[in-house]
């Protein structure tokens, strides 16, 4: 066990609670000298819960631009649609009005409004791209799920080639995030569930790998855990009730804004071989997650022994020796919040599935991943095996 | 129980670990267009320690002037001295080499540099002044303790009349800390066992209140506590173990960084009254806390109950109705790292000590502190006293 460096860096304002589109006009005027935003946001939920007519009440001093119909997983082609919205009004402020993908896509429109030629050659080059520039942001979280409301990260999707690349970079934190936790009272039971399993599995992959000695972020980790499971029965019974709402909002939050990952030992092959089953299968994102994870452990085991049993015994309460049971609680907090582990539940032509991302893997020269960068790619093939 | 709103943002950039000090020019040109740079440093440990030769080698291309003296509860006629160096200078980023006393004194001179008229005049308007303006700075953390490193608050002190005023606000968080595990092998035991003392009395005075629904800003809490406990009586034993040392040095920064903090009740009037044991008696400030912080959890039980309970269980591993005994553990952590916690152990003329910072708390209006603004002058002498 060693004692690793790290960087912190983190300069999103959190804006947390109810009421708070008032606050709006000022966060944003100390951005931009202009009075010009581009309000982005995705199938038009915002226009059903009141988002939308709250957030236009508050901006009526600025000339607002709208660009809607971004996606779920984020699409180029859609993406760069709003980045000429930008170069022709010259518009230097934009606003993500959304979850997860609204967040994430925002981050790649103002990073390639600064971008001289075809941003899809940065995304193109390894996983993790960094954009140099970009315009200001700020965030209106929607649905609590990813965390892409205070970090710089972001995930993009090309249909054509069915890929998925992540990109970031110092310049796309958003600049503000309003998180209300109001918002989830108008959620379809699904995504509640979807965010609850996305903010545990973030938390996952940067907790259970090998012990270093970093006793706080673990400490972190296990309290964001604890929290979602004493949460996550709550919120799904009663998603109006505040309280649950703003403890999961925050949870999912601080999951992935980097305090965690701080000098530990972070995994994020769950991640990598779940994104291809969306790309693949169009499932949700969370449930990918759900799918692949507890296999990964399984097939890691070994490398993960230690973390899994401080997992089972300060998380769930189990005693000694408990990797493999606390695998099976992980996967029985998945059911509980009625989603379904295996890719047959989802899919009838999973045959096939493993070895098509191998070989996606293998042309991207992506291979040895994992936080001992010793996951090789038949194990891969045999953690999406055993996901069937 | 409610749910409350709060902002949170930190934008200080962290640095964590070993042979970082390359790093630094690249950091300050990255806030600054000149190459000069006040170095602000105290008493001269860090000429003994290394850290300022290994600083200077790494700034050679910087016009670099020096600032040395700043005492342990920095002094308001002492700054201004570094004030005037920067306005002769024509000076624009400042580093601050040292601890919390250093780090403090730095928000003040970098403020008070930007401002017109006697700065003095600002921090006697109320506790917590704010001032619009600063110059930039960075710090280079030498004594795991306040956590000024990665805030934007200070302490600063008058003694002509013996008073401690707060002060603050968004510009005097530093632009980036580098914190450097090894410097704790140079320190005294009895300034180890003052920053856990410290850590863990702003812990708890942000966790002792009484019950919201913050409940991940409680376990994060929690999470300090237990990696304090834990790590408490081996960094007293090897302070070079770095890996001791580095979980001191995190657990320090993030007590007192605004994690914590976010949407909880919080109480402060531990460090209001101890502040003034320290200007009465000169009692070093962590050691003050240890000596006020007990009594006034006893003389505030009935408020406090439900969380000291939790924090027993959780953190002491205690049964049930432990509020008491939890206050003893904590004395006895005290103890064990050999910080006395009554006023006569320090001081022989302790008498009259509660009634003159009743009478200043008067002067200045202060009264009904604490969580639930009940806290009476009454109890604030009763609680004193007690400390006797």
């Amino acid at each position: 066990m060693t004692v690793n460096n790290f960087d912190y860096y983190n300069p999103t304002k959190i804006l947390f609670g109810k009421d708070l589109y008032g606050r709006l006009p000022e966060e944003i005027k100390s951005h931009t000298q202009q009075t010009k935003v581009l309000v982005c946001y995705g199938g038009g939920s915002i226009k059903l819960n009141g988002v939308y007519d709250r957030l236009m009440a508050s901006l009526k001093d600025f000339e607002i631009h709208e660009f809607s119909g971004i996606e779920a997983n984020p699409e180029y082609t859609t993406l760069m649609k709003a980045v000429e919205i930008i170069r022709l009004h010259q518009i230097d402020f934009v606003l993500a009005v959304g979850g997860g993908s609204v967040i994430d896509g925002v981050k790649f429109i103002v990073a390639a409004a600064k971008y001289d030629g075809d941003p899809w050659e940065v995304l193109q080059r390894k996983p993790g791209c960094v954009f140099e520039e970009a315009i200001g942001f700020g965030a209106i979280l929607t649905l609590p799920a990813t965390g892409s409301e205070m970090n710089s990260g972001a995930v993009i999707s090309r249909s054509e080639t069915k890929e998925k690349r992540t990109m970031g970079g110092p310049m796309c934190f958003p600049k503000f995030s309003v998180l209300d936790p109001k918002v989830v009272a108008s959620l379809p039971q699904k995504q509640i569930a979807n965010g609850i399993t996305d903010a545990f599995m973030h938390t996952l992959e940067q907790y259970l790998t090998y012990p270093t000695w970093n006793l706080l972020q673990e400490r972190i980790a296990e309290g964001i855990l604890q929290t979602l499971i004493e949460t996550a029965p709550e919120v799904m019974k009663n998603p109006s009730d505040e309280k649950w709402a703003a403890n999961l909002m925050w949870c999912a939050t601080m999951a992935l804004n980097g305090t965690l990952r701080a000098g530990v030992a972070y995994d994020w092959s769950t991640h990598m071989i779940a994104h291809e089953l969306t790309a693949l299968h169009g499932i949700d994102h969370a449930r990918t997650l759900a799918i692949i994870g507890p296999n990964l452990f399984r097939i890691k085991l070994s490398n993960k022994r230690e973390k899994l049993n401080q997992y089972g015994q300060r998380v769930w309460g189990l005693q000694d020796d408990c990797a493999e049971e606390a695998i099976n609680k992980t996967i029985q907090f998945f059911h509980d919040l009625s989603i379904p582990t295996r890719l047959q539940d989802y899919v009838n032509n999973y045959e096939g599935t493993a070895e098509e991302i191998v070989k996606r893997f293998e042309q991207r020269g992506w291979e040895n991943m994992g936080e001992r960068q010793d996951l090789r790619l038949e194990e891969v093939e045999q953690i999406v095996k055993n996901s069937y």
